[in-house]
Order: C-alpha cells, then structure tokens, then sequence
C-alpha cells in the first residue's frame, strides 16, 4: 500500500496496528483518530503514529481504515465515518464477533468492508499495552462474504500480512461460534471461577488466597468489563450455546463426583487430557 | 537432620523432594523407593538419590519417611509400613487432601504423623518432570493436629525448610476448603472446558482450535488423570461445596446475557477484575 492508514481507537490493538504499521514501513503515512487528548499526546510521544488528533475528519484520504474501538462502540462509529470515507476508501475492524458487524457496516460500506479479528488479545487494554510486534506469528481471521470487493479484502490482507500476522478466511457466522467456545466461554468461566470465591470465602480471605492455583488459571479475568460484556451481547446465542455445552460436561464431572464413580471420572480426565495436548 | 530421608514414590513430588534434600546436604543419606525397576534406576542414574529400591524395606531405620505415591494409594502403603517405621521413625505426605489422610495416618502412627502439602504441582508428572529447585520459595502447608508430636513437626519443617519452601501451618479442614476452592474446581472447570468443544465441534475440529485462548487456560487439563480422580472423591463434600458456589456464579452471568443485561455483565465483570487484580 502507498497510500495513508488511518486508525481510530490507539487502544491495546489500534495502538500496536498504527505503531507496527509505521515502524516496518506498511504504509506511507499511519494517521490516529483517538477520544482523548491525552492519549492523542501519548501516541505522538511515543511515535505510535505520523499524525493524530481527537478530529474524526483526519480518516479523510485514507486508503484504509480500522476501527479499532470497542465492539459496542464501532456501528455509531461506522455511521459517523460514511460521509468521510471516500470512494475508494476501504474499511476493516477489529472486533471479537463478527456477524452483527458485518451484517450492518456492509449496510453502510457495501463491499468496501472486510471484517477482521485478531486473535492477539490479552487481559491487558489501552495505549500502554500497544506493542508493534504483537502481531508478529499471530492469526488474524478476516471474514469477506459474497459482497465484499476483491481488491479491499487484498488491501486488509496486504495491512496484516504487513505486521507479521497470518491471515484466515472464514464466515462470519463459524467465526463466531468458533470463538465462543475458544475464547469467549473460557473469559465467562474465569470470571465466575473468581466471583463464587466470594460466595466460599470472605473479601479479605480471597485477596489473600495465594499461590500458584487459582492466580494462573483466571488472568483473563483481568480482561476490560466494558469490552467483554459488549463481547457477551453481540455473540449472546453462541456464548448461551457454549454455556449449554459447557454446563453439560460438568454437570458429567459432578453426578461422577457425587455417585463417588472414579472410573467415570479417570476416563473423563484422561479423554480431556488427550484432547487438550493434541489441541495446537 | 543428621540420619536418613526415605522417599516412597519417585513421581515429580517425590523425587524433587529426594533430589533437592540429597543436593542440598539437608540429611546424611537419602533413600528412594519406588514400585517399578526402571524408576528405580532412572532415579540411581541421575543421581536423584543414594540408594534406591523396589523394596519396602529399605524404609527401616529412616528418622524421616515422605510417602509421595499417589493418594488413593497412600493409605494402603502406610499400612504396610507400621511395621518398617522405627518408634522414633517420623512420616509425612504430599498429598493434595489432608483431612482423610490425616485421620487415617494419625490412627496408624499416632503423633509421629505430620500432614504435608507442597503447593508446587503442575500439569506434568513422573520422575522426568522432578527437579530440585521444585521447592525454592513456593509454600508448603503441614496440617499439625492436637495430637501430633512437636518434635516430629519439627523435623518436618526443618526437612522443608532445607529445600527452600516457606512452611504454612493449617488445620487439615480448612486446608481441604481452602484448596477445594483454589485448585480442585480450576482443574474441574479446565476439564468441563475441554471436554465440552466435543459437544460442541467435531473431534478433529477440536483439534485444530488454535491460538492462545482456550489453549492457555486448560493446561492443567493435562493433568494426571489418575491423581486427579483421587483427587476430587477424597475431598468429594468440599470440591462439591465449591462447584455449587461456581453454578451459582456462572448462572448468574447466564442470566444477565439471556436478559442481554449489559449493567449487571459489566459490574460482575469489574467485580471479578478488582478481586482478581488484588489476589497474591
């Protein structure tokens, strides 16, 4: 690409997009769109973009443009940028469930929009987290459908394959249930995990719960609330539908516990097992 | 300690324990037992003890036993050792549940039993996986009853003490609650999360799930199946007690997805996010 990148939302992954877009040279010039003023200033410091400002009318001449704001923030976004986007703009984002966002800024972009994933997500947010190799050896899943224009899913593809990542096409819909079972039930049951030790303990009692145990398993409870219950609404049929599975396979575990039935539950544990270290 | 370390079970446990006691100078002489010849020469090989032996007998004249088997085999190897263990002899375990044990070993040695419990387990097992530094600065939780004997409690420490670990004194009962909570249900939870993908996905589907998300938070789904099992039905009442608490917590996120009640999502969320981000 020779044209100008614009990134609005310098969070943990709009951040990492603008600073390793620049940094390797993907694109002649990274313009960062950002709420804040403080966070404008910080991008500019720290050399995270050529330009930013809290004006969305810098995104105008973009060859591309990612929205890089939280789920539930992006079609408001979407909306406010149909006017800035020019003809030959091309939008993508960067959101953990795809459907819905596809299905209303294709309404808005048509084929000029490509919904992208990456799957490079940690407990941690904001611009403080942004790093320009995040991407590096990461899967990027892009979700073109039957509308989307060839040439900007190549210019999406050429951004991502740019920073390191490796792309992956899929529809929308299997991305999202995928990601239910893969990421977005695991973030629901590591916040309960950590929740019910209220219900078993005191608040002090659970501050001072130490060791290796429980602090390993639930980092991703750590994860931005905002950010995943806009996760948990836009994704609410797959998440429910994981849940149904998920609360299946333990209730299994449990009547074996109860019924003191070990060869049920050897047999569960060593099928989990073997599953789990074939998993890549 | 000037005499002899004995260690029954040369697994991950038993043999860090031998291995660091004998590289530390903690005792004069460590003998290892172990069911199967190859782990005996393995452990003779490595230098992770000075004698080893398929042979019980080789316990006889040891001022301290660590029995480091499996727990559902603990009581019946404690029984065959009443005889072995000299009047001045001290035993002590590793296992993951004290309160049975406790009561079992107790009956069997009197107050020459001492509970122990080396909160330094990982997914991997067996003698490949010990390592001497296992011990450094993790903590070791002995559950000293009324009736144990303080001298042999002191030996106890001062065996754990030599390998490094920072000692937690801790009724047997509450230690059951406590772990019940901080590492039986995550490890149950891994296991309902790894086995629920099969309702969900075909197995080879399953298998080719990629990237950090479920991956990282299911390691210990690679769990030893076996232990895992002995695991949960002795402590059956507590972990029991603990996945209530869990059902209760997950059911209320599931109720606030299906009533798509962002406000009751995001401040479960935060909630967990401050008691997770304030955990030691």
């Amino acid at each position: 690409m020779r044209g100008r990148l614009a990134v609005v939302g310098l969070g943990m992954i709009g951040g990492s997009v603008a600073w390793a877009a620049r940094l390797r040279g993907v694109v002649r010039e990274v313009v960062g769109v950002a709420r804040r003023a403080e966070v404008v200033r910080e991008a500019l410091e720290r050399g995270v973009v050529d330009r930013a400002s809290t004006r969305l009318e810098e995104v105008r001449g973009a060859e591309l443009v990612v929205l890089a704001v939280h789920l539930g923030a992006t079609g408001q976004l979407a909306r406010q940028l149909t006017s800035l986007v020019g003809p030959n703009g091309v939008v993508t984002d960067v959101g953990s469930v795809k459907a819905p966002v596809v299905e209303e800024l294709e309404g808005l972009f048509g084929g000029r929009f490509v919904g992208g994933h990456p799957i490079a997500g940690t407990e941690r947010s904001g611009l403080g987290a942004a790093n320009p190799e995040l991407f590096q050896g990461r899967r990027v899943v892009l979700t073109p459908t039957a509308r989307t224009d060839p040439e900007a899913l190549r210019r999406v593809e050429a951004l991502w394959e740019g920073l390191g990542a490796e792309v992956v096409r899929m529809d929308p819909g299997l991305h999202d249930r995928l990601l239910a079972s893969l990421s977005h039930l695991p973030h629901l049951v590591a916040y309960a995990l950590v929740l019910c030790q209220l219900r078993l303990h005191g608040p002090e009692d659970v501050l001072r719960l130490s060791g290796g145990g429980l602090r390993d398993f639930t980092r991703i409870a750590a994860s931005h609330p905002a950010m995943w219950r806009d996760i948990c609404l836009a994704n609410r049929e797959e998440v429910l539908r994981s849940l149904d599975a998920f609360e299946r396979s333990l209730a299994e575990l449990r009547r074996a516990i109860q019924n003191a039935d070990g060869q049920a539950l050897r047999d569960a544990f060593a099928l989990a097992k073997q599953l789990r270290e074939g998993m890549r």
